[in-house]
């Protein structure tokens, strides 16, 4: 496996002068808790999908600053001596717990939780956003698709209309959100996600007629391939896909014009010839809506480019990496918020759950209290649910409450469970299990709110 | 300079099963020439700015399938034998020309034309459209922001909202549109972009209170730093901030609530305390429309980050790679084109020139005709005019025809000029006097048709 460089300078310069005035005075030893959050979903939407966890935690390992680096920012004055010194010996060796890779968010839903120094800590804010702001929009968007396609595969083939290593990215997010697989091949090698793809148009038109591009096609691919019909005549591609593979071919895709339309009428084509196997998959500026309206139209797959990788309309998440709580000069923990007008965020560090009410969510609950407490609920479910418990019912309110933080990185050590390839199978899986009891509607894909309130729920102090 | 690695699995698993069955049926040698176009621009936008040239030229360097790479293609038969061979050799030996980057562009404009053999150019298809087509959608949407900014600088910040190598990318291209600099390290590095920053709201959250946040900043980034103003209250924070730097504080930022409002006040402070040299710079989700709202209020710089990264609303720019002609049997070159309903695309190889009466653009001129004519007129400036000049008047129409093809790889050597810092430094270049010759009008941001009507002129066979 090829490893992609250091993300160390994939960083905003300010994390970097903050590093080295808080070196200076002393408070870059503070111990801190950072909060990654977004404030709403984009209009519309009712809720979001979490992905790039484990990309985090991928690029996590790889975030060193070697003698390349320190010698930029040397030469460049970004930072004096002390912080390059700093900085060549940086490894992140503080906690980090957070949302299930594939788990559903809600506004203020605290999907990463980064504890450490302020000087470790803070270097990560960059890097962090960028993978949770593009993977979750990316998911998030995936998601509504995958629902519009009920048991239909979606395949994901958009890397050209993303940037080339964002191409990667979107191919992994789409399939932790239900995506069957991707025509990208570095998301496949990465990520041991199945590839897809067989030909376009300019294979068609480098040959001299469609019937020995299918020819060359079957020949090379076998009879199971798929065969691209609209370079010249649906109608005659469909014959000519038939005549050169029989009925053993696998697949006919439509990339063009009415895609309703043409679906029935290719497959009633089909089914004349006996050719009841051969499936139609469609391709073609498609995003959720178009899916759900091809409902009724005889298609086997979907393939999915622009709208994919671009979230649909919301093309980032709006997360943020805030400071809610940190070290005073006596070593206690105390909460803050930045004050001033719109941004207005709530401090102290906060678990989650989601609350379950006869099998179905709920809420979306943010736990604050004691800091002791919300870390401990943070750190297990065996420990959140023996906190919960500890409410009387009154608080506590109906139902059952889910844990939603698991721990990520421990003492600087990445659980790797969540990286990789098994990383990627069981936020999949996860992204199943939590879609699965969203309340009635909040599949929908009309515009509405957020499908669950966020309400508060506060530990008592013992 | 870290180098990346390969792009070669960047690529739709297409483009190598393709190669596979054109090599098998020998079809692969076939010359052929793809060209790079838009069907139309995002809505309501007048114009588009080329961007991630450079880029594709320096990935286009490092194409190449290494020994991990072909291993993994053979352990999971993505492709047969003879292809593994074909691809452990490969290096682009053909021809590119294209539109400077920075130039404007139009739908139909063939800003990248690519000639070689099918083998060698198919592979370069999801490359080539993944950096321009992000690329360029920054780009166009960062010259609407510079535009409304008229002589205010505007700073991009938005790597946090982006692909983490995307942002690297938004830098650059933002910087091509006129963007005076960037957050982003990486982008400072690796092009030589002036980097920008100092602190967030955590760096003042961290300490005891404002004034020893401020203190220490101005104690190690000295009193020409920009002290964010805005944690607490801004009138309180601007005081502090002039107690902790004296009057040669370089700049306050504000990050929320009504900038304009704010901008005023905290000027009226400023000028009142004598402190008329310090800058007010501004950031809050800003977007080309908030920029030009802002026109008449005392700011002196602009932060922009989600907008830019994503485009303002136009996150890719649907940028095809399109087989337009390709040899016969006969080695003779012919031209193709898809046939079939919606996305009829022109055949043949085009050549392109921007018609200038009077000092402004007035037409977006295809250039077609015989391939050889065409193919010359793509090749410098003076074969495009002379070839222009062969033309009798009535054909030529009114004014100057401005070629707008420049080559960029010739028989696989890359010109490395549009390359690294310089090739930023040629494109941003580029841009101003691109965009200085728009028509009257088509710098507006209210939506609006193309500003310039795309035509075709066809060269005489003789």
């Amino acid at each position: 496996m090829t490893t992609l460089p250091s993300p160390a300078l994939l960083t905003d310069r300010y994390e970097l002068t903050m590093l080295q005035a808080a070196l200076r005075d002393g408070t870059a030893g503070r111990r801190c808790v950072f909060e990654v959050f977004t404030r709403r979903l984009p209009p519309g939407r009712r809720y979001g999908v979490v992905a790039g966890t484990g990309r985090v935690l991928e690029e996590l390992t790889r975030f060193r600053f070697g003698t390349p680096e320190l010698d930029w920012l040397a030469d460049e004055r970004v930072v004096d001596d002390a912080t390059l010194t700093y900085l060549a010996d940086y490894r992140f060796g503080g906690s980090v717990v957070g949302y299930a890779e594939g788990e559903a968010f809600f506004p203020h839903s605290p999907v990463l939780v980064v504890e450490g120094t302020f000087a470790e800590a803070v270097l990560l804010e960059t890097m962090v956003l960028s993978v949770l702001n593009y993977d979750s929009a990316v998911a998030s968007a995936a998601s509504r698709m995958t629902s519009a396609a009920v048991d239909r595969p979606c395949l994901e083939m958009g890397s050209r209309r993303a940037h080339e290593w964002a191409g990667v990215a979107a191919a992994r997010a789409a399939v932790v959100a239900g995506f069957a697989g991707t025509s990208n091949l570095e998301a496949g090698r990465r990520y041991d996600i199945a590839t897809i793809g067989t030909a376009a148009h300019a294979f068609t038109l480098l040959h001299d007629d469609e019937a020995s591009a299918f020819a060359s096609q079957v020949d090379a691919l076998g009879a199971g391939t798929t065969l691209l019909v609209d370079t010249y005549d649906v109608k005659e591609g469909v014959a000519r896909a038939l005549a050169a593979a029989g009925p053993g071919l696998g697949a006919v895709r439509l990339d063009s014009g009415d895609l309703a339309v043409l679906a029935h009428e290719v497959r009633a084509q089909l089914d004349a010839a006996g050719a009841h196997s051969v499936k139609i998959t469609v391709t073609s500026d498609l995003d959720e809506h178009a899916i759900a309206a091809l409902a009724v139209a005889p298609v086997d797959s979907y393939g999915v480019g622009t709208s994919v990788v671009t979230g649909s309309g919301a093309p980032t998440c709006g997360m943020v990496y805030k400071l809610v709580a940190r070290e005073d000069a006596d070593g206690v923990l105390q909460p803050v918020a930045k004050a001033s007008t719109a941004k207005t965020s709530v401090g102290g560090r906060k678990s989650a759950a989601r609350r379950v009410v006869g099998g179905r969510d709920a809420e979306e609950v943010l736990v604050t209290g004691p800091d002791e407490r919300v870390r401990a609920a943070s750190s297990s479910a065996d420990a959140a649910r023996e906190a919960f418990d500890a409410l009387e019912q009154a608080e506590r309110g109906p139902g059952e409450l889910r844990p939603l933080h698991v721990p990520l990185v421990v003492d600087g050590q990445v659980d790797e469970r969540w990286t990789g390839p098994q990383g990627v199978r069981a936020a999949a899986e996860r992204h199943r299990t939590s879609r699965a009891t969203l309340p009635r509607g909040a599949r929908r894909l009309s515009a509405d709110e957020a499908a669950l309130p966020t309400v508060t729920l506060t530990l008592p102090r013992s």
